[in-house]
């Protein structure tokens, strides 16, 4: 690509040609023998440190064309193939027959157009296609058509997102977008938020401004001369609480993980027994974390009953509804996250039920000013004071970030084709498809629910006809364990779905069922039960 | 889109008609009047919570064809038009004018694709377009294709780099990229690494692995049972330093500033000072940031001579060479960087000066254990230890985050494409053209270096005819200092270019030109200096 010459280009071969005849015979500037002097005075040849400075060279028509032909593959291989159902999920390759595959080392010379095309494809073959109907591994799936043309815009404009001036349509955006989502929330007031890379990092920011909500010279003056803090979060809850309170130098054993009930609830009387230890021991309480769809079991904490004791106590509400949050969008279903309103932040991440793009993950605050404050450290040379436009505009210092990307027009892009009405048919379709699932594992032999969903994870165990006739016990507990594992090494070998299994408390492994996309059919669920059933029963 | 219907719905079509027909007339099941039985097996109508789910909602050929128009768009638009040096770099518009512009609510109701795809083209068109030649306002510009079709098709795959068995090309091409910058730091025994959402991110990785390594019991502990902890960085660093301490509950003020020279560098033997009043004050200093390529002036700390301290005095060395660590890729130039394998930790954007698509930033560190027990929280349902491939591939525990996005294939991708060599090249041209842009100011009335630049920032100011007479003085100073802002807010309503500006220090307003990217030419050099002149002559 760096060979061939463009149009713009071409007008400058004539000086660079002129240019190496003047280095190398005539160094004297200026008198280049060019018919016309206007040309002349433009291209007026300069080399320096032996590079020739005329005229770029990227050669735009050669860009233009590996572009067209790549967006070819990515419509054929990434999104026709990747979501058709008759073709596998994923092509499994070890760690070892993949690298060979791929040849991965960055040498020295480089390759052809034809070459990185062909490379582009082998990319996409060897990739998992979480876009495919019979992806259900992780939290998110399925392929949104909005959102990725959002996201391709996204990437071509490469906006970041920390003043107005350098991203004013997203920057304006992504304001709709938080201020919808805190309409939902139940926030009449509004609130303040901001898009981040993942959920993690919205967990994080709460447990920052809970701690700035609690103590702001904190800031400044670190951590080394207050009493210690303590958070509470319930032993269902995702693992970024623990991470954050790791980064935060808030400490991992000052997490006091409060029981849940067998449903994966919050038990919000040892909530507050958690509450009054910590008191008793001389530390400060500062943040409750309750958790709307937990990552397993898909279970919400009772928001009401915990927003009280946080009233009670004066401590920070957080909200982790990264997965659960969906729910919000429906009628139906958001009783699930009654409370919610009272919450001081939430965590949103519509990439997962609602389908937007990876990433995007809202964090959100009831509070007005504190996400600045906490987080602001005036960097001159992007928050420039003397601007002339309205630098409430300037979002960058709300955010860790330095560079940030457009999160939130993956997510406004595709509610504006679709309107709530349609996102909320998607969540209770998703939902509804759940109850289907539990139905169709209840009349399976061979198949047994750890618990009746409430929300759309569909925890369940197969059990091979050899362990049948055992009776419920350590033995057959050990013997199930090894099953989840093995029917999972088989799908991926064949291809023909993936599905997440994992272990918890004291139940051994069982797969976890999530449906999201509306590329998802019953038929798909009916096909999962087939396929374990047809994987495992030698096992 | 969720009207029209492809080819597997249409075969559901009949079962989902026959469904309303079952259910509002016949309601038994099975019963229905179809001629072949698998079919009709396979169909049997499901509605749940009067939710239909039989076929999938989603018309997949419409979705395609969506796509389709929307590609050709992103190509002629967010590529073709805004790459090409005759169309505006923006389109100003003001937040109030730009809301009203845009419709930006979201609604009940959805909108027809046609207007979906309007909505693409404004959210272009009124869009920034760093890819455009004349972009100089950050650290990163310029469209690099490779970079740019690697990011569309992780962005159509949506793999998260969690597990190997999401992301096995992905996670494999991380670690390729990795390896080959780790090689070019110098580290010989190879260390390990991860790409983060920004490089602000990967300074907080640094501090965060700084502490483990003074102190591992902290990631339990917390820090409020120990003694104060200081970090040791120039007053030419990034916020990102500041933003750290205050996040990781170090504090800001437990941030000691080290006095840089009149060139940005850090002035040693005040680092060597701070440490010792740090210590007589009985703290305890952990880490020290020096900074490769500074954000304004593109300093270089003495990387060599502050190693020397930090191994005198046992202190985590950090390299920030998020924008200067592209010089690592120059033989001319990587002398800048002169002891960076002495580092224990580097953070290096390849979104900035190399062009990968934002965000594309590594962070590197030289021990190989750490990064994962630091930041580990080993959760069952991702990483399972009965997995049946070699799980040291799943990198998810090293991270902050849960999911994480395939930033590395952008860089892998254009490396294999352009290969060492051609990066090589940019760079070497791009300090070049930084030096041809030098000699130009000083050749012209009315423009007046900063200081001679070490790297690719040239920083100067604009005089217009006005002012040239007034001696040097607080006089000049203050006038200039509204200048830049002028010819900033002149150059953003008539589109021409995009220069930032700053004050910095005791010095007023400056521009700060960057050159990046090779569709750049000395041409666009003598047009900016053309074009300020042009905006600002009569103030």
């Amino acid at each position: 690509m760096n060979k061939k010459l463009n149009g713009r280009q071409l007008a400058q071969t004539e000086a660079l040609n002129m240019e190496r005849h003047v280095k190398e015979e005539i160094p004297s500037e200026g008198q280049s023998p060019v018919a016309d002097p206007g040309l002349s005075e433009k291209c007026s040849p300069v080399v320096i440190d032996d590079v020739p400075l005329n005229g770029p060279t990227l050669d735009g028509l050669a860009a233009e064309e590996f572009i067209h032909q790549s967006m070819a593959i990515i419509i054929e291989d990434a999104v026709k193939k990747a979501t058709d159902v008759k073709e596998k999920v994923c092509e499994w390759r070890s760690p070892d027959q993949l690298k060979e595959l791929l040849d991965l080392e960055l040498r020295d010379g480089g390759e052809s157009d034809s070459k990185i095309l062909q490379r582009c494809r082998d990319a996409i073959r060897y990739s998992v296609k979480t876009t495919h109907p019979r992806f259900f591994n992780q939290l998110y799936a399925g392929m949104e058509p909005y959102s990725m043309v959002a996201s391709f815009i996204a990437e071509a404009l490469k906006p970041s997102l920390y003043t107005y001036e350098v991203a004013p349509v997203f920057t304006l955006m992504e304001d709709a977008v938080l201020r919808k989502m805190k309409e939902l929330i139940g926030w009449e007031e509004g609130g303040d938020g901001i898009f981040n890379p993942g959920g993690s990092m919205s967990n994080m920011y709460a447990m920052n401004l809970a701690r700035y909500n609690h103590s702001p010279d904190i800031k400044e003056l670190g951590l080394s001369a207050v009493p210690r803090l303590v958070v509470f979060t319930s032993q269902e809850c995702h693992y970024s609480i623990t991470k954050a309170a790791a980064l935060l130098g808030i400490g991992t054993k000052n997490v006091y993980v409060v029981p849940s009930d067998q449903r994966g609830k919050m038990i919000v009387s040892a909530l507050e027994n958690k509450i009054k230890t910590a008191k008793s021991e001389g530390a400060f309480p500062f943040m409750v974390n309750a958790t709307a769809g937990t990552t397993v079991l898909g279970a919400f904490d009772p928001i009401e009953e915990i927003a009280d004791i946080c009233e009670k106590h004066n401590l920070w509400l957080h909200v982790d509804a990264c997965w659960g949050g969906a729910a919000l969008m429906s009628k139906k279903h958001k009783h699930l996250l009654k409370g919610i309103h009272r919450a001081d932040s939430v965590a949103w991440n519509p990439h997962k039920m609602l389908m937007a793009c990876l990433q995007c993950s809202a964090f959100l605050v009831r509070d007005k000013t504190n996400l600045q404050l906490c987080h602001s450290s005036r960097a001159s040379y992007l928050f420039q004071p003397d601007k002339f436009y309205d630098i409430s505009y300037d979002t960058g210092d709300k955010s860790l970030q330095c560079s940030r990307k457009a999160d939130a027009f993956k997510f406004w892009l595709m509610w504006k084709a679709l309107g709530s009405s349609q996102l909320e048919e998607r969540v209770d379709r998703a939902l509804a498809m759940a109850r289907y699932l539990v139905q169709e594992i209840k009349k399976r032999e061979g198949f047994r629910l750890l618990m009746e969903p409430e929300f759309a994870n569909v925890c369940f165990w197969y059990i091979p006809p050899s362990l049948r006739n055992l009776p419920d016990g350590p033995e057959l507990y050990q013997k199930l364990h090894t099953v989840a594992p093995v029917v999972k090494e088989r799908m991926m070998k064949t291809g023909s779905m993936m599905v997440g299994y994992q272990p918890h408390r004291d139940k051994p492994n069982f797969f976890r069922m999530v449906v999201i996309s509306p590329q998802v059919s019953r038929q798909d669920m009916d096909f999962v039960l087939d396929e374990i059933h047809s994987l495992g029963k030698d096992l």
